[in-house]
C-alpha cells in the first residue's frame, strides 16, 4: 500500500508498526497475515463499537484464513475491571485459544486497555493487534504498550506493559463519533504538539472548525497523515523510554496532574478524559511561566487552539477547588513525598520539576475559576 | 556470609541471587537492603505459613529499615483466583503502597505464584521477592518467574512471566514439613536430577531414609548445598529459555504430561503434585525406553529413588485411567493437535519427540496399573 502512513516503533523484540489509513478495517486480516501469527483470533470490542465495526473486522480476518471468536461486553468504563476480564478469559478458554492464540482489540481507551491486559495475562501473555476507533485511542492510548484494568481502590492500578504486535488506525471510525468525543481526543493531540511539536497546533486549530460541520473530503483525505504525525511524537518517546523509568515518557503527562484531580473529583464520567487534560494543561502552562520561563505567547497559541475546539479553560460548575486539589494531592504520579510535575520551558521542551509547591498547585486550581483574559 | 551456598541467574537485566542457608529467614532484611528496593514491602502470605515465620520475616524487614504490610489468606489452592488477587490488591492500595513498594511471597507454591502474579501487575509491575518454605517451592517454583492465578477454565491458565529480585530459601523451613509434603517435594528434585545431573540421585535416595524418622544434625547441615545444587539445574535451563519458547525449558516438564493428567482427573488435592509426577515420571521412562533407547538400568535407578522416597509409581485407587487419559489430551502442552512429549535418551539427556501417540499415552497409563516388575 504505497503512500499510506505508518509510524514504527523500534523497541527491538517488541518493535511494531501503526498503520494508519482511512478504511483500513478492510485490511486488518491483511496486515495480520504479514506477521507471524498462525493461530486463533479473539476479537474483543464493547457494545457501542462492535455492531459498527465488528463484522467488517471479522469478515477481514476470515478472508485471511483465521478462525475467530467474540466478546463483546457492555461499552463503558463500569466495565473495566476484573470480573470482565475473568469472564472474557472463561469465554476464550471454552473456544479453545491456547498460546497461539491472539487477541484483536476492536475499541476506544477501554477496550484497549482490557483486550491488552487480557493479552498480556492468558497464557502469562499472547500477542495483540489494537483497532483503535475513537481519536484518543489512535493518537495515545492504543500506542506504547500500556493496559489497565480499574479496581475498587482506584482507575489503572493494575495492568501490564504488553506492546501490541500491531496498530491499525482507520481515521474515517472519526467520523461517527459525537463531535464531544472528537473534541476531547484532540486535547491529546495538542498536548502532543506542544510538548515536541508546535507547528502541529496550526492543523488541529484549522479542524476545529470543522467539527461541528463535518469534515471536508479535502480534511478526511489529510487526516491519516495528521494522525500518524502526531502518533509518531509520542512512538518516540516510548522509544526513549519504554516502561517510563527514565523520566522522558513522564513527559506525557503534561496537564495530567491536575487534570486527574479534577477528574477524580467529580462522578465517573462527568468530564471526559480530554476535556480534564485541557484544563490542566491550563494550570501547568501558567506554572511554566512561573518556572520555567514560558512565554505568554507560546502559552496563549496553546490556549487559543483548545479554546478552538470548544475543550473547557474554566472549571465547570460543579467542580470544587478544594476537592480537586485532594485529589491532585492523592495522584500517583506523587512519590515519596516530593512532586515531580511536568513544565514547558518552550514550545516542545518539557521539563520535569520538582519545584512545584502544593500551595502552587492551589493556586493553579484557583486561576481555573478565572476567565482566561487576553 | 562466606561459604553460603547461592544460585545465580543471569537474565540480563533480571538478574538474580536465590540464597540457600539454614536459618537464613532473619536475613531477608539485609538480603533485600543490598537489592535497590527504597519503597514499602507488602508481605502476602497464606494462614498456614504466616503463623511460623511471619514474625521473622517481618521483623528482619523492619530492623533493615523496611516499613511493612501484611496481607495473609486462606491456604490452599482454592484461593489462588482473581478475586484473592483483587483482595490483595485493594488492601495494597489503602495500606499506601505505590510504585516504589515490593512483594515479600513468604510461602509454598500458591503463596509464590499468587504474589508473584500481583507484583505483575500493580501499577503494572514492581519488584518482589520470593521466601520459598516448601521442598516445591525452593527447588522449583519459587525460581524462573513463572507467576499464574487459576480460573474456572483451568489451572494456571492466567499469569505472567515476572522474575523475583531475589529469592531466600531457608531449609531449615523444611523441617516442619508434613513427611507426604517433604517427599511430594522431592519428586521434582528428582526430576532435575533425571535431566541434568544423574549423580545427584544418589543423595536424594541417602535423604529417603531420614525422613520419617528426621533429618540427622549432619543431613541439615548438607541440605542448604543439596538444594542449592538442585536449583541450580532449573536455573540453568530458564536461563536458557526464559519465556519457554525454545523448547529447552519444555524439558522441565518431563513426567507432567501423564501427571498434569491424573492430577486433573481426581478431585484436587487427592494427589499431591510430586505424587502425580513420580507417576508421570514412570510413564515417560518407560515411552523413553521404547522411542529413544534409554537404559534398563538408567530406567531403574530413577523408580529406585522414586520408591525409596515412597512416592507413588502405581495409580492409587480411585484414579480411573480413561479418565485421566481424557485429561492427558486437553492438557496445554498439546497445541495443533501434535504431542510435544519429554522423553529421556540417556541419564541428563531429554528429547523433544512428536513421536508419541495417544495409543502410546494409553499404553503407558495402562501401565501404571501395574506394579514395577524387577
Amino acid at each position: 500500500m504505497p503512500g499510506m502512513p505508518t509510524v514504527n516503533l523500534s523497541l527491538g523484540a517488541r518493535s511494531y508498526t501503526v498503520h494508519v489509513e482511512n478504511n483500513s478495517l478492510d485490511s486488518v486480516g491483511y496486515l495480520t497475515g504479514r506477521l507471524r501469527l498462525s493461530g486463533k483470533a479473539a476479537v474483543i470490542s464493547d457494545s457501542n463499537v462492535y455492531p459498527l465495526y465488528g463484522d467488517k473486522v471479522i469478515q477481514s480476518l476470515t478472508d485471511a484464513g483465521y478462525s475467530t471468536s467474540l466478546h463483546v461486553f457492555e461499552a463503558g468504563e463500569a466495565s473495566k475491571n476484573l470480573s470482565t476480564v475473568e469472564q472474557i478469559v472463561n469465554e476464550m478458554v471454552a473456544e479453545g485459544h491456547d498460546r497461539s492464540s491472539f487477541v484483536v482489540a476492536l475499541g476506544g481507551g477501554v477496550v484497549g486497555d482490557m483486550a491488552g491486559f487480557i493479552a498480556s495475562i492468558y497464557y502469562r501473555g499472547i500477542p495483540f493487534i489494537q483497532i483503535p476507533t475513537t481519536v484518543m485511542a489512535q493518537v495515545d492510548s492504543s500506542v506504547g504498550g500500556k493496559t489497565a484494568v480499574d479496581i475498587a481502590g482506584g482507575k489503572n492500578l493494575i495492568g501490564a506493559f504488553h506492546q501490541p504486535a500491531l496498530v491499525v488506525a482507520d481515521p474515517t471510525t472519526l467520523l461517527s463519533l459525537p463531535p464531544r468525543v472528537l473534541r476531547e481526543g484532540m486535547a491529546e493531540m495538542v498536548k502532543h504538539a506542544a510538548i515536541r511539536k508546535p507547528h502541529m497546533l496550526h492543523p488541529l486549530h484549522r479542524l476545529a472548525d470543522e467539527i461541528d460541520l463535518g469534515f471536508t473530503l479535502n480534511t478526511i483525505e489529510r487526516l491519516p497523515s495528521i494522525i500518524a504525525e502526531n502518533i509518531a511524537i509520542k512512538a518516540r518517546i516510548v522509544e526513549e523510554d519504554e516502561r517510563e523509568t527514565r523520566g522522558v515518557r513522564a513527559y506525557l503527562n503534561l496537564g495530567h496532574t491536575l487534570g486527574h484531580g479534577i477528574e477524580a473529583s467529580v462522578p465517573y464520567g462527568e468530564l471526559l478524559h480530554g476535556e480534564v487534560v485541557s484544563l490542566g494543561l491550563r494550570g501547568a502552562l501558567w506554572l511554566s511561566r512561573k518556572y520555567c520561563g514560558l512565554s505568554e505567547r507560546a502559552e496563549r497559541e496553546v490556549l487559543d487552539t483548545l479554546a478552538a475546539l470548544e475543550l473547557p479553560l474554566t472549571l465547570p460548575e460543579g467542580v470544587e477547588v478544594e476537592r480537586a486539589l485532594k485529589f491532585t494531592a492523592s495522584d500517583k504520579k506523587f512519590s515519596g513525598g516530593s512532586i515531580r510535575f511536568v513544565l514547558l520551558a518552550a514550545p516542545g521542551e518539557p521539563v520535569l520539576s520538582e519545584e512545584v509547591t502544593p500551595e502552587d498547585l492551589a493556586a493553579a486550581m484557583q486561576l481555573l475559576t478565572t476567565p482566561v483574559t487576553r
